[in-house]
């Protein structure tokens, strides 16, 4: 396995062709486009790295699996009266489909329907309460301490965040916002802005794991459900390539992360600051295509 | 296994809601609404069945599997230049997206796909003989020498294509379609008019399963391809929930089945004629989720 | 002339089917539907009224007329470059084509370019100072003093202004929005808000005739033009529907005000406040249809 | 108006940049792009006319007016049943909006709305009597024996018919064509390759005058009617902006014509092959707009 990661780190991670960085929110495009990291946390309690594994990076939309997990928690399966579970068929951060479906989002992981899974975790506490349990909750997953919010990266997002204002907005008028758009987006800037290493990532990964050694914070039926939604819905409208591609459910962030999920087997996290068209990491799609071609860990036999 | 598929035939299988039988074909709306079907065919080589599993059935499009895989041997992965792999988000017989994307459907098993996938199984031979090749792969595939074509629904259906004609003669305007409408459409009716038993299809679907008793049509890589592509795209705009609720990647077809691949394991049937509000076997789908529940099959853990 | 308002008056105005309140803004779902009035003033200087012409009620979207003409007066053909001229072909408060053409909206009779508008009129300066001078302009086209704001109205406005909230935001992310939308939405509310009779709606209607006696408040160009884009963009998705029964220029408002223009002739107005399905007045459309099939004064022969 | 005409076609009739030709009608692309006229058939009975006004061109979507009057002709306003009266905010063959709304198209002047205007000037009759009613109507409007139809043309259209093939079929999945996609393209593509010079297409338009001089082919009411929808749909997603630069009801076709009417005052008709970006003569359109500037003739007052 270490041989592989580090095989991946010197080939795909050295690529010329990076992709591109997220140039929308301001902090991010800071970022030097050279690095990658990749580590494997293994469901029997081994974590291999490779490259920059221990730099923290933005988890940006990463952080919608966590938030999902605990808004179930919350408030269980009432959740889907608000928001669906189909992949959208449109970008990340469309306002399209939300017209013709009054306000229902199709899915919890593109952004409309991340505010409402963010709208659902706030209830009626305040947001730092709120953020303080999603913090506890990573930081337990990951077991591991150091977890934080980057409080730059939360400001500059929130300075640009007209378009997923207007989601806000939008769902309230169809009243499927309970919270007003400011607290809501005050809530989700900063869960974006969460920042761990690419390994603290593959540990608190494994949550979504079901095997004795992985920490049990949500059911197994729970488990499956979220890792279902990662594989059709978790890359926007390259979730099907990915799928086809890699053949593992994830979840991606503009700040060049992604969460893989192997059930039965391992959490895989990969982190390269370029991104695709989609929206995704360039390379970080690339070696997760390369890891399991090698590995056989696709789910689809 | 035997008691799981006879318990779920005894339940599922006799509830009174049913769903509503496809009306725009009118041979389909002649079918009986009470038949219910499962089989299971294992990666062992073991057949177990419940409830009608020996009465042929339209498999509708269910046939876009068997299609796919001949169209990708036929031209490789120069299919993906005329389709994409990406759930569309709409309807199947929905022509939306195909105005936005110049004349490339999202993928092989919406229609528009499917009539790119059946003009490339077509190629520059006569409809008769690319039916005929799609045959023998199936009759291969399951083994069985009595699958068939009905000759009414083929006739019954070209009668009322009017929708998919328009698909056709749509993509033929940005030049991706190579056979006029005519040829593409009368080969597409006809393999959608293919009849088998639930039996039959279980072992048909084995093909797609990679282990060393089954049939080796397709290679390992295409195989999980295909289910991927199952899993995103198999239900219409209802594959998230469905990838949410089952777990495992499925094709369904109109006429009320639905084949499901349960990757190392088994291929698993089932039929019942009436459909649920995304075009898809109503109570098939509910015996899915109760198969997957009770045997724990789910690729997602 | 006097006695064609009276019969229309006496029969469009007690027609049993008055369509629906607006009920999105609470304060004007109070209304009273029974209300009816209808005026002409004339382009050679006569006013007549029939029913309750003296009460006064909210023009709403119909003040989008005077803030076009104030924010081209403003900044002159420079405004095209912010906003389209074209009708939209979706409702008034759509957020869809928005996002397919970037932020810019399709003509300044929809919400999205009526806030691009207010924008423009607001420019540098504060709300209260646009809105004066609003004020100013519409009481001097009328040569009326006691045109006001209601500001219970304004308030009950911005109560609810979720869906314009969420039009500014979209298009402020693409740049197209200079001043805040909280900004932008407190002058829109107060400027839906403006309250008049419906005597002096037709009198400040008179700005848009071309004719020795009117007051000369913009070019003759401008007053085509505006005119222009009441007959192609005026009633938003029902503006084909009123160019073919009524065939005159008008710009109707939610409150169930018209304000129609017969070139060279006169303008008219009409107050009633229950809806059609466009979110026209409907029994206003009416009478503007039995006016101009019996006075002749469409535009088109 | 000698004089205005042939200043006209001296400078903008000889502009440099003239538009591009529709290409996907090889017969079209043949023209000679240089080709220029412009011509005025006045209420009182005058025909003015500049540049090459006897060179007989194809006038492609103009005939939409004219079979537009006929099948009101021959079914009444129940057509309104069949399409609808309001612009599409949508390119001339989009099928975008037939989707949503379910096979009724927006109004008579796209291509799909032509289609059903064709399909009910077809009736129970054959193709060839359907067109010879639509040649004596113009013949007769236009009091010329020599305009006829392109068969070369017509035959280049049908070659390259697919997107309305889709139209067609489209349509008539929802029931809403009574003759079979082969007649009703037949005859539209037929009646879309009359070829007749720009002087005759200018008195053949007189028939929507009121006048006492014109020919009494329509009644009053309906030649407003006509008027009004080529004012807000007669130049496709550019109606809005003709209306505004030009201020006058008009039909364009890919052909390069363009006939405009001016209420009580004449039939204009323009000839230029090169087009702009909505599909509509880039020189016609400009000369309308220099024509009605001077001559002062916009109904906008």
């Amino acid at each position: 396995m270490q041989d592989l990661l580090t095989e991946i780190a010197d080939t795909v991670g050295r690529s010329e062709e990076r992709g591109k960085l997220a140039d929308y929110i301001p902090e991010l495009a800071k970022i030097d486009p050279g690095h990658f990291a990749i580590s494997v946390a293994t469901a029997d309690g081994s974590l291999f790295s490779a490259g920059d594994a221990r730099i923290p990076f933005s988890i940006q939309s990463i952080s919608k699996v966590f938030v999902l997990a605990l808004a179930l928690g919350r408030v269980g399966e009432a959740l889907w009266k608000r928001v669906g579970r189909e992949p959208s068929g449109q970008a990340f951060n469309s306002i399209l489909l939300l017209e013709r479906e009054k306000g229902i989002p199709r899915n919890p992981f593109i952004n409309a329907g991340a505010l409402v899974a963010a709208d659902t975790l706030l209830g009626a506490a305040a947001p730092g309460e709120a953020l303080s349990a999603l913090l506890r909750f990573i930081r337990s997953a990951a077991d591991q301490d150091d977890i934080h919010i980057n409080e730059a990266v939360a400001s500059s997002e929130l300075d640009t965040a007209d378009r997923n204002f207007a989601l806000a907005h939008y769902m309230r008028s169809y009243g499927n916002l309970e919270n007003s758009p400011d607290r809501v987006l005050g809530t989700y800037c900063h869960q974006c802005a969460i920042e761990m290493t690419c390994e603290q990532l593959a540990l608190a990964g494994r949550f979504l794991l079901d095997t004795g050694e992985m920490p049990h914070l949500v059911s197994r039926e729970r488990k499956r459900r979220i890792n279902s939604l990662m594989m059709t819905c978790g890359q926007y409208d390259g979730s099907g390539d990915f799928a086809f591609r890699v053949g593992l459910p994830a979840k991606s962030g503009v700040g060049g992360g992604i969460l893989v999920i192997a059930p039965g087997r391992g959490a895989i996290s990969v982190w390269s600051p370029g991104l695709n068209s989609y929206g995704n990491s360039k390379l970080g799609t690339e070696a997760m295509e390369a890891f399991t071609r090698k590995i056989g860990w696709s789910v689809f036999g």
